[in-house]
């Protein structure tokens, strides 16, 4: 025995979201089913609306479904630097530490041959037409430091070298805050490597 | 700066699922716009029918989009028996623990008159038609061994009593599997209370 038809298929629906199980989507489920009726029908709507309308911006391709997204909409950012990210989620969280005020292009992803993604599907070609069309002074290369994060900038970096355009690649060290203890030992070794001239 | 306005509604549409936070919210709408439109847009599709279309069980009240569930209308149930729950996960809960083959009925929550729920809510008229109507030899209260639940099968007993039917409760006890050491006081006392002669 199990829920009705349409109830399970509820059920299996819901499990496209991360971390959702059976008993996630089961709890999830009996909270839109049995407690919050308009919340779930709220959801359905604006999720169809999402899925259907939210596109790449014209620009940077982070997500929005406008043309082009408010930051490049934005007279007050500058042209002359860019910061070249894996997801949109990254791009967000480098807005909410502050202190950036360049540009971004989004690659929506990393090199990876094994999963077939090559540079066509970063939007590289994007990237071209956007740096030729501005007049860009650096690029960032703002890509997770990850394995494939790494040979994406270095890709990334054999194809705009040509150009004459400043490359730089975000600081590798151990992180704010937190105890050298529990830091691992690549990051340790690559804060050695990396460390600053003392300025008191 | 955030996401553009339909991506932030989607954040917030998705916080009506329970255990969903900002950062969740976040990770299911990457998930669903980065990588599974098609999951997203079905989801929205069966979300948007279900909460529309699943109703109530004209019988037992749980959940259905059919006028009768699959339960009522099975021929090879025990109509004699009546097993009165909170929900229907309860109700789910049970009959994958198999054993049991009578019918239910599903109050959708219990008495809790700090919230306004009455009996009116817990649909007890229909309780009274469909013990009327058939012919029931014995009532399982089996709402949660929780203060509300305790208090909701005491008024569903004094309900019930003067039609001359015979009302049982869940059996209280230890867990099966748990160790002694574990199990809290309060359960203790009432497995020590209900103990029951050992046959060899």
């Amino acid at each position: 025995m199990a829920f009705s038809p349409l109830v399970d298929q509820l059920l299996d629906a819901l499990r496209v979201l991360p971390g959702v199980g059976p008993k996630t989507a089961q709890r999830m489920a009996m909270q839109v089913l049995e407690r919050d009726r308009e919340g779930g029908a709220q959801l359905a709507r604006i999720l169809a609306r999402a899925v259907e309308e939210v596109g790449y911006c014209a620009r940077c391709r982070t997500l929005t479904e406008q043309t082009f997204c408010e930051l490049c909409e934005s007279p007050r950012r500058d042209d002359q630097l860019l910061c070249i990210v894996e997801s949109p989620a990254d791009m967000l969280a480098i807005e909410e530490a502050g202190g950036y005020r360049g540009r971004y292009f989004v690659l929506h992803g990393h090199l990876s041959p094994l999963d077939g993604i090559g540079p066509d599907d970063l939007g590289l070609d994007d990237l071209d037409t956007l740096i030729k069309d501005a007049a860009i002074d650096e690029v960032i290369l703002a890509t997770n430091p990850t394995v494939e994060g790494e040979a994406t900038a270095h890709y990334l970096a054999q194809q705009l070298k040509p150009r004459g355009i400043r490359l730089s690649r975000l600081a590798y060290g151990v992180p704010m805050g937190g105890e050298l203890e529990y830091v691992d030992g690549g990051t340790l070794s690559r804060a050695f490597m990396g460390r600053q001239p003392f300025n008191e």
